[in-house]
């Protein structure tokens, strides 16, 4: 069995904790039952290890998320990267391609494709070893997973069964419907509808057809290089909706979709994470706060706040998602990072009266950790060291850094840098643009460089 | 007649836009009636001007707040430093003895003195001149201002004047009571009673008597010298409690004590003020937001949100008084200052897990400003400029700076800057300890340098 697990989207739900650079499945905002908290992907691999189901884990992904699951996950998971988004059918039909021609695997291993971003039982695992049962019995070419329903929701998507037939186990699929109104949905929930959780089983050979389809070829490297050919739908639509043969396996366990701040806070056990101080008139009011500075609440009755160096949103439970609407208005450049090498938060970013912009950074860069060998060819950059040892290489010359050391770094001249342990610096940035992707890199050989 | 306006306190409950170095009245948050904000300071000082009363002003007040002073109302008003803070009689004192030793007042001339922080209908100007005909009319010692209550509030002071008097004009005070219980302030309601509106007019001589009596002169620099003899008391607690001969004159146009945020968003015209996205949903919901981020609103009913680099307060308008019991958690440095020469932000203040602090400052010096000559005794002091030209001095030695320009100030370096337009630099803090007050102050010749 194969398990590919789709971690996706941006999460504008969660604006301001997510963002592009931080889609909702790496949010530390779960209990993890031990007095921390981990994310959503890390709930899951801690469910899947926990049920043994860590062998044969892919993910697909875009690049912007390899630091965050690196640094979430480890790097003993496999991943393939979408050449750009373009919705789960072809993210599925990447990772089924990596799967047939570069690990070899057979057209008759069952594979299993979930999302990142539900909050699930334990027993969620169970079932899915069910569906890969369903699979191997040829019972369907297609086994989803059918969730439970627990109130007629406008926002997910039904499968709704064919009559008469037991409700406790596999059962024949008869339809699909995307997010209906309030009155169809009640009416599919007495017909015995489930929610259609985004969890697909079926043969590897089953899905290399649709692949050959569009790139005519099933090689990984021409699904690659021909990604732009697959439409940009979802799997439902270009393939679950389409299949004669479609089984669901019930689950009747926990099963939240983490997609706003009105569910993921009722989660929690602690009304506040972070700097905050809470009056004693507050009720069901939450805040979670990443920012500096103290946030004082009081008198307030199911409200979330929620502040990062993006924003703050402060809204009642029941119009935290109107925050979409305003996306527009509010989304800026992430203010804050985690990369492999460490972090990076934007202090300040000002435009002068005269057009000049000064974009001020405090950087740090992990323990043995190095950025790359890289010029900018528009802005020039100086660091001031504040915390810390390492190596600095500039235009090839290596030399040691730490507290109160500086160096200017002009446009066009090659620099790196490595921490010998934790390093902490500011960079002051000026230019014309000044834009994250002014970033030309380069390899360099740390290994040859001498420490005294 | 002479006026004397006491700049006070911090006003805590004006958290976190007012803060020690920022008092209630400088905070720029009243409309001025032309499309701009002006402060409380600023409104007294356009009312007193309107009034044709600026001839002869004194504020009293601390040497933290002369920089505000002076940036909001400019120079041409007098100003003494309280050598401490010790409450209002005290305060009073030294304005008094100011006017007599060091104005040469006569001991017959009028004395009014005023807050800074009541917002009040420009009539009340007139009554202050009601105030002063009354004084020299010899028809009391101490004449009062009786503001015409309400509602029965527990938070003012009560005057109540003696039975039987002609309510439109001049009336002798039988006593005075402090911050009543509910109860007891609606009686006083009933009966007739004012609010102490803390204005009171005297002639000069009367004051002196309390000055010698704990200073043993009226010279001023014998009244600063032994400034710590004067009781720390109020001066109703002092003078008007005990006065005999007592009279007011009541006013009975708009006045309000902008004590808090529920009183002082009433006033608003507009909801947001700042950087802030408010949705359709909100009721009566004001935010004030000085910070670089955006704030998304929505939901929300009677609440006010006020956002600084000092911290954010979220509550309900009938608990925004709250934050003060929660003080000592909430309140750090000051993270924002205006100063005479410009304005400075802490962007960063982190202490690492080896005890090493850095402090991150964006400094702006006003063009002509200049930072006086100075050394730190315990940090070093690493400057990049990124906008504006000026003038920087090392240890003697001029030179001219501008963006890219970097400077590292060592431990006990003679340094000073002085800006020919705008300049803005980005100020990088190591040592221990990081404190304002790591400062000692020299003289410097700006004149004698010579620009290129």
């Amino acid at each position: 069995m194969q398990l590919v697990i789709l971690s996706g989207g941006s999460g504008a739900r969660l604006w301001p904790l997510s963002n592009n650079a931080r889609s909702k499945q790496f949010l530390p905002l779960l209990e993890d039952g031990k007095g921390g908290y981990e994310s959503m992907l890390q709930r899951v691999y801690r469910q899947l290890t926990k049920a043994s189901l860590t062998d044969n884990v892919l993910i697909t992904t875009t690049s912007s998320q390899k630091d965050n699951i690196i640094n979430q996950i480890g790097s003993n998971v496999d991943i393939v990267f979408e050449p750009e988004r373009r919705k789960t059918f072809p993210a599925v039909a990447l990772a089924a391609s990596y799967l047939y021609s570069k690990k070899g695997c057979s057209k008759d291993e069952v594979v299993v494709v979930m999302p990142c971003d539900a909050y699930t039982h334990d027993s969620y695992y169970n079932t899915l070893m069910k569906m890969v049962k369903t699979v191997e019995s040829d019972y369907a070419n297609l086994v989803l997973m059918g969730i439970l329903p627990t109130f007629a929701s406008t926002k997910f998507g039904y499968i709704i069964p064919e009559k008469g037939q037991d409700r406790s186990s596999v059962q024949k699929v008869k339809k699909f419907v995307e997010k209906p109104p309030q009155d169809k949905a009640l009416k599919y929930l007495t017909q015995g509808a489930y929610w259609n959780g985004g969890v697909f089983a079926f043969r590897l050979g089953y899905m290399l057809k649709f692949i050959s389809k569009y790139i005519g070829s099933t090689d990984y490297e021409a699904v690659v290089a021909g990604y732009e050919k697959f439409p940009q739908i979802s799997f439902d639509h270009e393939i679950s909706e389409k299949e004669k043969s479609v089984a669901l396996v019930p689950f009747f366990g926990e099963w939240k979709d983490f997609g706003n701040w009105n569910i993921l806070t009722s989660r929690l056990k602690t009304n506040a994470i972070g700097n905050a101080v809470m009056g004693n008139n507050n009720s069901n009011t939450h805040v979670l706060n990443e920012l500096g500075l103290p946030i004082f609440i009081d008198g307030l009755q199911d409200v979330v706040v929620a502040a990062s160096y993006d924003g703050i949103l402060i809204a009642s439970k029941d119009r935290c998602d109107n925050v979409t609407e305003y996306t527009d208005s509010l989304v800026t450049r992430p203010m804050f990072e985690e990369r492999r090498w460490g972090t990076y938060r934007v202090l300040d970013d000002t435009t002068y009266a005269d057009g000049t912009r000064s974009l001020t950074k405090s950087i740090v860069v992990k323990a043995g950790r190095s950025i790359s060998y890289q010029i900018h060819h528009h802005r020039s950059e100086i660091w001031t060291f504040v915390d810390g040892e390492g190596l600095f290489v500039l235009d090839g010359k290596v030399s040691k850094v730490g507290p109160g050391v500086v160096v200017n770094i002009a446009r066009g001249q090659y620099h790196a840098v490595k921490a010998l342990n934790d390093l902490s610096f500011i960079e002051v940035q000026t230019g014309n643009p000044l834009v994250e992707e002014d970033i030309e890199r380069f390899d360099f050989d740390w290994d040859s460089v001498k420490v005294d």
